[in-house]
């Protein structure tokens, strides 16, 4: 702004010029204050996550190649067998140096440019209570490490044998962790077990197993709403993107 | 019949006497036959319970009175301070010589005749998980003492500290309970904990505490139908009642 | 213990080693008590089904191989025609003399060393609604066989014709079975029914028989929740499983 | 019409009045085909009833004595004690000659001329499962007898006693019922089991008992339309008005 | 009974074979009293319907078979092309002489004997509100067909033109039907609108039309039991052998 | 901006005074941005409406007055008796010439100086179905006056007799209302009908009666969104304000 | 009338034939009462739609070539390849002169006369959220254009970038839009956020995104339904058909 | 260990006595062990809250005077006027010298020993919507401020005006606080809101604010739920307690 007054002072621009400069900048100040979310975003180390369900592969492949054009690498989520075959093609035909990883249980891409690496800002723990809630677990870890968390894993663990929880729990707290992330179906009652026992921030994620009454996750998502356990919050059923964003941001501000 | 045909034979009757006796004794086997279930209610030791909620005060005393003149007593379920005067007063009116005992807790009266005694043909098992759950869990107890059974009850143990679990429930199992009752609300998941644990037929009871999503006993229920536990089956919300002679069934059929 | 301080006392052992050697008994100690509930599930008879629905093929038969090899059998419930080839492909590969049994209409398999057979402890009634209750009921008989329980099934009778019961209840009290499992779908009105002619634990499994409101078991299990029959419990809609191991506690018990 | 082209042909009328005077009636033709259900609905001797939950006494008394007035006779439902009083003082104030009748227990109020009879067309049947059920079938009975329907009640009558229901069932078959209202809270089975046992049409009616999931009626209501026996219909939660006015018109439509 | 103390009396037959013979009656006899309902079910025309969804297509053929080999007629509802298949095959397989009818909207096969009629007992009516709603219509009228009613259908009635129900309602009222079923799905409002019209028993039967919040039936039927009309009953989302079984009924009672 | 300027060009401040001047206007601008909602608000002629419920009466009242002064008068809903008291008070106590008016059929209180009148923009209609129906009617037309419209009403008509709804619909078309709401409870089928017939916006208001299932007005609700009647949108189950603001900006669109 | 009864004066037709033909009239101006919502249908220019689904393409396709017949044009929802097939199959057979047109993403098939063209009436906006959200979206344009609106479309908003909605919502106000259509899924926030920006009617759409309790625009609709935003109205989710119909009657409205 | 092993080869003890010793401290491990949550949730600052509903008053009086005895300081949540009598009255009884604080709106009593003081570790921020969702936020505020948060508050901030969110939000960034609470009711968006502008982990708290569907914070919890936002996570509707507790864990792990 103080450029623009000067020139005006010297006379290198009219008066005309000059208000009209200025409203210029001030618009463009306007229309960065319109994106400041989007900068504090990319501040925060939490991307834009594409959710590959209910979009064609090619729209998916598309915004993969723009996403990681622009800032380093794309992650997608949700995505299925086309969308990898999509994306792949697409990357081909640009000619662009990428590398794509599909996990296949997480069901999550990674599209990022050779060589590419996520920085390691602090540590988080993930907890799966059984084999099938292990897809959602994948699912939070992939985000976390792309929001700059190591993830230490513990896959083997459940209520049924709550024994087995002692050893990796420690290990988590020894690690000192930032937050844990407990996954758990059926009756849900392993995140309010974990609460109970650790003074770290935990995130229950309800995973959709059971069946019957309650089945689908149903259950298990209201016992963590009504968990005894003080310093549980909740995310939505399989909601893996959601509970590892969420950690990240624990991390993040324990080193800040 | 053999009687009725041998005096038929002797002719101490006619054929039209004889056929008249037949069909009277054809149909007081067939009132016999309707008649088993309750004869069978009576043998199972479990009695009719009187369901005070949505009768009037008068309607229970009557009721009271009537079961405890024919069988030496009788027990009333959600009762209030109304029915217990009511039934008093008729006891009074009545002059007979019952006791009438009101668990204000458990919300339930016992009317019986000075003297009377229960057997007691076995134990169960009785535990709650907080202060909230006790009233549910005194009905339980009432009941099965009514019905026979010796009951252990531990109701300072919760999930937020599950090591207060292990001293009550090997003194349980060294009783040889018979079946166990866990009365838990909130996210209700002692009984599944419970369950993986003993060897005993464990009864779930949700009690009717927690509040928004999966309040009022809902979540417990469902993470209790929800159970990875092997060897838990549930009854309603608050039943205490349902669970007591479930437990009392099992005390029957181990003593057999 | 008495033998570290003896061979201490002997000289056999310095202080520092026998210091490290009690040490390494409480933690052996400690793992124990850890596995408690192993030991437990193992000597009630229950045994860890393995749950196929959600799991890869690969993985099913993976368990079911290690399950058989240190218990002498595997069961695996929800399992499908390409988890049976998987189990069949892997028992070859690894040449272990078992046999596979798959119960298409229970959905389970069974897998034993050739000649491993399954103890009596007692019996259970097991009683079936309608034709399309019997993939539950069937699924319940399994496993309550592999717990040690003689199973007496009558899946010819409903509601709609109560007279059809009556037979197979006085078949069943009659061979004092140590608890009914009855599974009903559409209105679930049986086992209230059978809770009310006999003096054993019931144990009411919701199938999910119906359509519209209410449908798939739900107005079955509320129905059993809501019964006015004592000692009447349930486990969550299909849940063959769950009745048929709480079935076979109720039998360990009787017979202890 | 014709007397209208009469006198138009005489000239007692112009063309424009005849012109006017049809089209008159072309609108009165209008107004009474639009009035043509309240005809019907007169015809069909279902009158209107005023429910007054949620209307103020005052106007429920207005409503009353117009009725009453109009066409013998009024029903009130869902009412209260201030509603009976404030119908009492119309009543008085108004200075006419009407009976007003309390059913305590139904919470009707039945307003009518003195000396006026309701017509008896037919007979129906009524069943009430348990004590807590008898308001409904209560109010069922009111609007029944309104309608010209004879009432044939059993209350005392049961699913855990069913044999109970067999000497009720064989009166109202006998005495050639039009159809059979039956009201059931709890799991609500009676319903189902009485409509496998007659062939006349029965009408299932929740009642809003019962506790915990389920309860209020649902699980019957559910169960109801779950039910395995044809000829089973029902109407919502303690819907007694709508059970006794079906009746009512099964009972017309058997004399037509 | 008679006959055997007859011929008891003149040595025909022992005491112990007197004995033997009076105890087999009384059995048969109780065996009757069991099969009163089935004799019952028989005599209302009402018979039992194959529900083949959940079954397998050859259980369904053999039900089939056996069915109309007893009564001359055997219906199969929610069937498939498979069944169909099936059953043709079988009715060749057995060289009976069956004709095999299957209705592709309803989803029903009728095998009957050659030159098999069913009796026309009464009429009924038949309203559908829409296309989507006529599988469900359909259903019932094949239902009410075998059940010995003529049904008068309309088919192209619907809430949004009103004006379209008053020349088939006319039909009905003037055919003097015994009752009127009504199809409706979306808001379901054409029973209401319906049963305000006639003094005929109307019976609602939602249909599975219908999509987002209360889709599939489920406001159908809300509102159907919300109705202000009086002298509407219901039956659960597309069940249209219950609605037609119910129908049939009250055709019997009329004609009683 | 150019005044700054100008007054930088003749030396009436410095650069860095004009910088500073700049920088302040542009944040004023930035604020004025973040206000441009209330202003709009306040263009729409949809006032704020203080929601009583869950407040205390004092700060309703504190509201109401400040609102009232503020722009010359003030609408509080859901409001009570003490309500209107502790606002009466205060307008006492403040010695502001208000007039306080409570309408107690809407639960309203309008608070406005004396003299102050709403202008008429444009007509709406409002219909209620029942008598019931009317406390949420008159909700909607106290907050569709105060935003301008003038409001034709029709309380008595019913869908029970649709006939009665021709004439009232007719002026209300006539009239040439920008919108019509209609409110209707339990089978909620009134806005179906008026939408099928009018070429007039329709705003459906669910209205909390009916019992049971689909009871409280969500069986209206659900009717509302199901409806086959183009032209038909909702606003929850109650919510006579939202309806009353959705209409009014109907009439304002209209009239620019 | 006044030329039946000139020709009756006039001896031209008989007193019989005078009366005959009056009440012929009679009942065609009845008919044509009954036909007038079909009339006034015509009127508001929004054209009964055909809804594919649950339909057969055959019936889709004799429904479509009829509409287009009579009125120049046929739209279709909720459609699917097989239906266009069959559209364009009959178009061809029947060598009418028709364009159809298959918008892939709205899932709507316009069939019209070559050269018909829709009149626009006025404008209306159309928002959506997501990409997600874009095919109930389009079936709102779709439906809209056909009843005469030009409908201003801006997809690329979203709540999780607030400031990307003000330009286009400045575009809509300054267009002078009747009414702006919303479209949202997940958490379903946007349309309270624009109803609280603007003084148009907003009518929101809940769209089905999302999973997990809440999902399948359950959580949105609800949290449309409770917008504290006034004026804001809603249709069920996935209503396109109803947004666009009702957004053309605010057309209408406004143009009259 | 090592000193009894020493004092044993001392001859100090015996054989018997250094393997009885041995044990003790054996056992005295385990329940070390069995304690060690005991111990952390003391250590982690989060002490536990005594939850007065479904409590009578003098066993909440006696918890907190043992609490307090024990620790410095109770905290009651859901507590009523009686609560705070009795315990008042206890604290005279006991002449303890304990001040007692009763928060009228957040229902919480705090008793601590004069003079006693919480640390503070680090900040939070806490956000309420409405005037109605306070309640809850002043429970979270105690409750964190208990367990050594400093809480910075902003009340008046609502969706409807997000414009007043952007001054608090930039205070509260500025002032590095660990987590930010934001409680709402009605559609609950104001949390996703908050997410989406800050790198700081947000907990939504439903308020059960809001009528009909989705009322009682349902729809804002499913909002909350379906939350575009990364990193939002949340307790249950009204659970003020569990959002305090783990946003303290927040603050615990940031400073560590």
């Amino acid at each position: 702004m103080e450029e623009i007054l000067r020139r005006f002072a010297q006379g290198e621009i009219s008066i005309e010029e000059a208000c009209k400069e200025l409203k210029v900048e001030s618009i463009r100040k306007l229309k960065d204050f319109a994106r400041i979310d989007v900068n504090r975003l990319h501040r925060t180390g939490i991307p834009e996550i594409i959710f590959a369900e209910g979009k064609r592969s090619r729209e998916v492949a598309d915004l993969a190649v723009a996403h990681a054009t622009a800032r380093g690498f794309a992650l997608i989520s949700r995505a299925g067998e086309k969308d990898v075959e999509e994306v792949k093609k697409r990357v081909d035909e640009e000619k662009v140096d990428f590398e794509v990883d599909y996990n296949e249980v997480a069901r999550t891409i990674l599209v990022k440019k050779r060589g590419y690496n996520f920085e390691k800002r602090g540590k988080i723990g993930l907890i799966a209570a059984g084999t099938a809630d292990i897809p959602v677990a994948e699912e939070a870890r992939v985000v976390a490490e792309v929001c700059g968390c190591e993830v230490l894993t513990s896959y083997d663990v459940g209520i049924a044998g709550i024994h087995r929880l002692v050893a990796p729990l420690e290990e988590l707290v020894n690690a000192d962790v930032a937050a844990i992330i407990v996954v758990a179906g059926m009756e849900g009652a392993l995140p309010s077990v974990v609460a109970s026992l650790v003074d770290v921030p935990v995130i229950g994620v309800p995973a959709s197993v059971g069946y019957g009454l309650g089945g689908e996750g149903r259950a298990a998502l209201l016992s963590m709403l009504q968990s005894c356990s003080p310093g549980l919050a909740v995310v939505n059923i399989g909601n893996g993107v959601g509970a590892g964003a969420f950690a990240a941001k624990c991390v993040l501000h324990k080193n800040r």
